[in-house]
């Protein structure tokens, strides 16, 4: 059960962005786990990739293709991830691209292929290539819930954003979605998310769009702190909808556009943790006064991936003193704990490194019963600021992780 | 239920060492919860204590006391950490400390206080003080077992290790207790482990060889990557069994003595994991081939953390492209992954980065299956290797976890 509001809104069609999907059985019958999406051709299109060593094929192949060409046409599949499976995997992965270019007629390069599921085995390509047709002939504007449903793994629930808005007097969409519920502490992307916009930009100026997005979006939650091995997120611009290409981040347009992008970019990455596997608190831990950014986030995560912390969380327990224990082996240089303030939500629990002294455990308890949680940290050391979501460690944590695969 | 074989040993008398305990009521009733170790005069005695920002008030005053002279008395209690309690917990700390030294007739300075249980609420000093004369009322050398007793908190056993051996012809014992079940990842020592030996050591060389033990063993344990407010250990040389004192690590006594005092605190740290909250396998990590000794444990942290990997344990599931993601995102630089082979026990899953050819399923579910389970990483780019121990993360650290408190 995801917690809060994770309900699918209205999915605004992006003019040039094309969805097909159909059940290909990758891994089991029945289930709609192959999506592939077409760009209307002079389409701009940004990519973020997992850092994790073990990098699956597909990320080696997206990232190699789109360093050549913009995309014209993306293929994912769920239920394999298509990672740790050498060779045979780049083969695979590779084969996926010639067989969509030679149905779509395009060159292999411009196609990005994406996998998500287990790691280890084999992609059961024959299956795939087979499905591709299906997939091919039911392309349509208005699929972006098939997209969303077609890439889901543990996920319970589908993920999407949209809004439209204004710039200069035309009207744009922005549509976009996600997945992923475990394995999830993204380092330059998530599981998968893939946005698109009908508004022109520059292939320059989308790329440095989507890295200021990820960076306050996918990069900021953690569910179990495991770095996938297929974290990726996609940007395009089909420029579908008219007006001049944005081509300059000084563009007023640009700071406009961010603000919109990055509010895409922040519930798609909220929803994960909504819908975080076993998850029935979202919690939101900000740390604010830290001398830079870094050791903000060093807390942040500290505390975000503390297993004590998560279960106490889970059990509506107000226990703060695993709280300043996580703060405390953060590592942050010198800190000073006299200068650390504690509250949840709005109930400070620590003042100046102890215990505050108007703090009562039912004021407490209060706040963690809410199944919507801040945790906000002062260290009172300087002026930096910053915010990680996560979600609580439940007995349904163990149970999806315990039986997965099975 | 502690995962293989915990019995306590028989835990030799150590000369110069007297132990007394007794129920105090620190947070429950009818439960042995303080504990006093005497020591006989002219001791030597050196610590290492956690490097966790938050350091309990206990921690604070045994480093300084142990700064300015040797330690007589330790005073030990359960079920209350007196931790981020500011300055009133200080002033109790220390209070502890005045009034057992009254009794006993020595300065103040030559007791360590020491607490473990929960964070963030203040001491009950004054049961803790009505209690010492009944601790020290039943000082005795036979008292090992009681102390193991005396210091649990969510501990399902007590822990003891105890040797007898000879040096130079002359018999000697080295007896030591331990408790830490959650809140583990100690750095620099564990929750609490005491340990002594008759031998006569100077104090450089006692302190020398504890942190070369303890950098072996309790620094090499993870039950949850929590690093707590509280760790201590304590290593005691009496001197109490004759013999000339050892004054430098040239002293071929040296050697033969430390090969004793690791095999000592391994197991007393390896039993903290065996009784791990929820434990229900024990889990060594061992990385080779690395380039050095850092990026060993990095890697060995990172597969030891991975909440996937360790339900993954939980469940029998030989699902080791999770463990291969584990390797991929702890950061090792630009690491070949065509290097990497990764064994459960002796069955090869990876080979060259890729699934091994001649690896199946059921060989490692049969591994998996076991109490016991080493995992064994080869980066292949150095002759480094560490070991660290862990285990699984089951139902029951949830629950023991969300319950604790209550």
């Amino acid at each position: 059960m995801a917690v809060g509001d994770v309900a699918m809104p209205h999915m605004h069609v992006v003019k040039g962005v094309k969805i097909g999907s159909t059940e290909a059985y990758i891994r089991y019958p029945n289930r709609r786990d192959l999506v592939v999406f077409e760009f209307s051709p002079g389409s701009k299109v940004a990519g973020v990739f997992t850092q994790n060593a073990f990098c699956a094929a597909p990320v080696t192949v997206s990232k190699s293709h789109l360093a050549q060409v913009d995309a014209r046409y993306l293929v994912i599949n769920t239920g394999n991830a298509n990672a740790a499976t050498g060779q045979i995997g780049l083969d695979n992965a590779q084969l996926s691209c010639n067989e969509l270019a030679k149905l779509a007629g395009v060159s292999n390069t411009e196609i990005l292929p994406f996998s998500t599921g287990v790691i280890g085995e084999q992609l059961p390509i024959e299956r795939l290539i087979a499905g591709l047709p299906a997939a091919l002939a039911n392309l349509n504007e208005n699929a972006w819930l098939d997209a969303a449903t077609g890439i889901m793994t543990t996920d319970t629930t589908p993920k999407g954003a949209s809004e439209q808005f204004e710039l200069d007097g035309i009207q744009y969409s922005i549509t976009g979605i996600s997945k992923g519920a475990g394995m999830i502490r993204p380092n330059m992307a998530t599981m998968l998310g893939f946005v698109a916009t009908d508004v022109p930009i520059s292939q320059h100026v989308l790329k440095q769009m989507l890295n200021e997005s990820v960076n306050q979006s996918f990069n900021r939650i953690t569910v179990d702190g495991d770095t996938s091995t297929n974290d990726s997120c996609i940007l395009v611009a089909t420029g579908q909808a008219g007006g001049q290409e944005l081509t300059s981040i000084d563009d007023p347009r640009y700071a406009e556009l961010l603000t919109i992008v990055n509010r895409v970019m922040a519930r798609l990455a909220q929803l994960i943790i909504r819908d975080g596997e076993g998850a029935t608190k979202f919690i939101s831990v900000t740390v604010e006064g830290g001398a830079n950014t870094q050791e903000c986030c060093d807390v942040a995560y500290s505390i975000a991936h503390s297993p004590l912390i998560k279960t106490a969380m889970f059990a509506s327990d107000p226990n703060w003193g695993r709280i300043l224990c996580a703060i405390g082996y953060a590592g942050v240089p010198n800190l000073d704990v006299t200068q650390v303030q504690v509250w949840l939500d709005d109930v400070q629990i620590c003042r100046d490194g102890g215990a505050a002294a108007d703090y009562t455990e039912q004021a407490g308890a209060k706040v963690m019963a809410q199944a919507e949680i801040t945790v906000r940290v002062d260290l009172g050391r300087g002026s930096a600021k910053d915010t990680v979501y996560t979600c609580d460690l439940s007995y349904d944590y163990v149970k999806i992780n315990a039986d997965y695969r099975s």
